[in-house]
């Protein structure tokens, strides 16, 4: 548990901070402006383009990528790699700049770890290289999907074919234009044990059949230009060799995915609830009512005191679960995912919906970042499991821990 | 404190939960689709003007109005009232089909007050039949407004006239294609006492000056069809008859306005929380989970429990309030009515929040109406003065009253 | 739901306040004094009988028994006895001068209702008239007694005696000199269909066998003089007319017994709530630091509003279950009776730790009451059932009936 | 913030465990019986002093007291103690088997730190050596103390006596036999600049003057064999050179001891509710209710996962807060001092109360040590200031730190 950051990781954070205050902070407001004029606003404006190529030559990509998969990203630990994912979580599009954005990283990290040599050239290069996104289609609307058995998607044989039917919804990033690939999650064998019936298997966004029908909201925001699709598949076919790793091993899959994907919404999301603090320290202190700025209310000050608190314990913790995730791997560090999967949503919810108490109208409005950031942490206390199937688990080992 | 519903409100209950059984709840969802494809998102789609014309026919119709104003409305006391709004509260735009919807039922209550005769039939007249729709210009985005003394909108005589100059938001209303008049609070005199500064006055919104700016997002949500606008106010002139009331009378106002207003917040939000419980009931029913429904997991009794005691509990503390205002006005009934704009608005924020969690994904979805009555809930923890100034008052009323 | 007092209750309530004032509260300190000072800290001061034979006197007597029993006691429904129960709330104590302490209430309601003619001689009138007290023996320390099945307390006939082996704890009552009977609760036919294996039986504490082992302590307070025992039957025999109603017929009786039960601890929790609260606005008045009262300090003003809007909600909520309970019997009202059994302990350890809090020091101390009555507050959270069984059932009915 | 243990801390915490499961644990009833079953409950029970020569035996004696002033103590930093500290709060008694109990380590750390000579040799050794006990006689019952400038006992000069006049309370330490000095804050120059004013003086206790007027309790409790005495002070005359530092420096001494003394009771805290988390982990794997055991409750799972959450975190923002003690000095730590402060008391709180809740009545009773380890959690929410008082101190710290 030695949380001081590695001399890599300095030089990043410097470097990703200077690049956010340079090209980042500067161009938000234009960022969202051109996304809401966009006569498509599924399409990423081009200035996004610029500033990839700029994070590229600064070094600042693929940033996630552990060194595992040396030399295609930068080789950080999860620990090493968590304080630049909460600079990023600042200004929620910034991730794609430095190709470090979900549900690209986690498929990224499938396929590197999963993937055949053909899956890896045709799919892992131009995701690399930000060539393309990539969407992950795995919730569907019928079923309570946070138990992942009660999925109903059909991943048939059919010679050397799978034909692939059902409905997902929240597959985030399949609105976007430049979206060319999504990993399915489905049942290829529904008689099997119970967590060997699902595979997960590749499918072209464009394979005759898929039917992005059309744009979820999540707590009243599409999420443009990424957005999350509600896409059907009605006998949609593609090669025996886009399955991943082999029939049955959806879960296993699934397994190795969630644990950094939880990971990193968590760093995001602390982020998230640092800038709304910042905000919020700023607004009080230049914010005038009933003849005083609100910084010399007691109960502002022990609203601020309170965010502080709340954020550096989860920052911590976040550290804490990268550490052993590091260490001891995901499977191992089950618990203490698991926790910092129910305690960074909340607190990240909790924090940003008080900043936006104390900044009044403004904080509820397009003009501050703060209800888009709540949306985003609302989400997350729901996406990748609910916070009870977290604390289910995690009640559940605890308890048999002590009681063995 | 006799909360037992008088025949009237039975009656009128009853008429109004049929109406609503027929004519509201199966068209909700085609409502929202008409608008979201409505080339102009600020146009009310026609199905309203419909729907009003079966209200009316259906003696449901200015149900807010208080007895003082018979036969303009129902005659009905805030009591009576309360079940009806409740119920009204379950499909947000619905108050609209009744006209008892916000900005305009606080409108057509100051200009019943207060208007001068000339006011009365140029705007209150078109208001009560439901022809025209109004805006309430009072927040500021420069200043907190939270302390109403703060506003900056200037209201100054010049002749006959009064030019108006300042910047206004959230104000409710002004965006949709049938508003015609708002009602916008400023200052007249800057050195006067501090709560007779300012006055209230009405402007056209078609008159030379008033820009309207931009729509306000609200939580995420633009609230089409009727919005919350930002309006510049660039040396608008209108006559001297169109001040309310008289110069320095602009608090009086607030105040007479502010007590029915909050309330109605609040009995709205009970009903949206009551239909987030009912919904939330109905889902945990139906959704299975590690081999059990929703409804077997302890955890989800709990929730369900917990959402009913917040909600039965704001709700009687609703009828209270209206009660004490109906009996000894809106100025002894301070303490009762700032304790219920505490109340009801965190207690919908909570309750709704939880009916997402127990929906899932869809919670969050524009598939169920959660997400959007959060936003709406929320907001109301801000709108009308945050929770922070109402605890304020209530504390400092609480202990003058005790130590003196 | 007509919450407005009756005239009855009216005349009760002043005179009950004038009784408080002059007798109670001046003695308040010397009560508790001399408990502490007692050779025999289980013997009631002999204050308490001037106080009783003057409350007699006023007519303030057995103020909980309704008007089945009338001329028993005062012939109040619930909702005309809360408010006194919630008066004589304010001093925990106070209960007993008026002989509306529990458990004494439940025990004389219990033998009202359902006690032989011999039993009503023996037992009913020496506590209606306030000579001796009871204890209600029901919890086991050897199994979760929150769900009464598994009560493992043995009643077996044995000729025209009954014999009864089992170890209670948590007796209130039964540590007082001046308790001489106890109504147990146990087994008579362990085979029988799940609720009606439990019998209620009469236990005179000086029944051979019946061994007080000790005092338990509650929330680190033994509430001396009356006490919580933990009571070993071994083989204690008493007549068989000693059952009351019948065998198995203990659920029966239980269920009668705990309405009332639960609601009037609710409603001396909404008075220990509400002396906190006036409590605490008269020590923030006067308490200064950093050169202000603490009155003036915004989060103070804050805190003292949110304990006023809990109380008032709770209170609300308690007067609407009592009303129900008048009106539709406890039965149908088991919904909104287990609402306030959840409600009222949490809401009282909430307001009162939060008075404790702006009490600094003095609030943990002997010199208020306030730890003492958080400490009853914490343990009725547990009593009767804890939260948890109330929200399962409340729950599980509101799921029901919503599905159904 | 290298967290992880130090070789030192490693062995130190070995033989810590060791000890308590030989000696403390097991003898952890015993204990509380001899001191209820002692005639005289201020004597601490012979049995301490065995346990003390075992544990000076082993090593484990005076672990709190830095390497500043080694040889006298374990030299630990504030890191490394921390985990010992954690373990020994584990058993709230046990602190002073291994001299590691306030108020006595915050005592031996002033005289250490600030003391003279003459005054090391007389106070400090025995107290080093476990000989004697000492209190602490800061708070003060006529003012709010939150505001270390309201003190008003008086330090007054007469020749080469001081005077002292006033009256304290909560001066833990001072009820037992064996407590043989305080040192008190008074006032000196009531003249001074504010934080001049103050000073810091050694008072033995059986000095002609001091009156232990009465024990205080404390939530219930009056912690004996140790106490909280209420004192006063009537014209109590000590020599000159009993002052520690000089005239005028009592707040500078306080400053210096409440930085470690703050985080111990933070450390202690994380003990406790440590062990309550395991007392519920076993408990509810144990009891059945409903039909199957309490562990199999979805919300039992979510208690115990929430309780995991919450101590993780409170037990990292601890490390990191001694981390920066020992780096950069108690002032540049000052804010992570108040977080920790402001966090682990109240997270005390609410994990031993949900462990209550979890034991049913066992948890309210003298047979577990959660009620007796709540009323410590809770007066250490008051105790070296009130969260208030850190919370605004530290929000207005982050607000002119963000500001400036």
């Amino acid at each position: 548990m030695n949380f001081d950051y590695s001399e890599k990781t300095l030089d990043l954070l410097e470097k990703l901070k200077a690049f956010m205050d340079e090209h980042v902070y500067p161009n938000e407001h234009e960022y969202h402006d051109l996304v809401a004029n966009n006569p498509n606003i599924w399409q990423t404006p081009s200035m996004m383009e610029a500033l990839k190529t700029k994070a590229k030559a600064a070094g600042l990509w693929n940033l996630f990528l552990p060194k595992e998969y040396l030399p295609l990203g930068a080789g950080l630990s999860n620990l090493e790699y968590a304080p630049l994912c909460e600079e990023m979580g600042k200004v929620l599009f910034s991730g794609e700049i430095f190709n470090c954005s979900a549900p690209d990283t986690g498929n990224m990290e499938v396929l590197s770890k999963y993937g055949s040599e053909a899956q890896k050239q045709e799919w892992l290069m131009p995701l690399l290289e930000g060539k393309i996104r990539s969407g992950f289609a795995m919730t569907e609307p019928e079923v309570a999907s946070s138990d992942a058995t009660n999925i109903e998607t059909s991943i048939e044989k059919d010679g050397d074919e799978y034909v692939i039917n059902g409905r997902k919804w929240y597959t985030s990033g399949a609105m976007n234009t430049n979206c060319k690939i999504l990993i399915v999650m489905g049942k290829t064998d529904p008689r099997a044990a119970r967590h060997e019936q699902q595979s997960q298997i590749l499918v072209p966004l464009d394979t005759k059949g898929v039917n992005v029908v059309r744009a979820m909201s999540a707590m009243g925001y599409l999420d443009e230009p990424i957005g999350h699709a509600e896409v059907v598949f009605d006998n949609v076919r593609v090669p025996a060799s886009n399955l991943i790793l082999g029939e049955g091993r959806g879960f296993e899959i699934a397994q190795g995915r969630l644990g950094p994907g939880r990971i990193h919404h968590c760093m995001r999301l602390i982020g998230c609830a640092q800038r709304a603090l910042d905000m919020a320290c700023e607004r009080v202190d230049q914010r005038v009512a009933f003849g005083q700025p609100l910084a010399k209310q007691q109960s502002v000050r022990e609203s601020i005191a309170k965010m502080y608190c709340k954020i550096e314990q989860a920052r911590l913790l976040t550290l804490k679960a990268a550490d052993h995730m590091d260490k001891y791997g995901n499977k191992v560090a089950k618990n203490i995912i698991a926790a910092i999967k129910i305690v960074a949503p909340k607190m990240a919810c909790e924090v940003i919906d008080e900043a936006i108490q104390l900044h009044g109208a403004a904080g509820t409005s397009q003009d501050t970042i703060l209800s888009a950031t709540l949306a985003y942490a609302r989400t997350i206390r729901l996406a990748d499991g609910p916070d009870q199937v977290h604390m289910m688990q995690l009640g559940r080992n605890l308890i048999q821990a002590k009681a063995s």
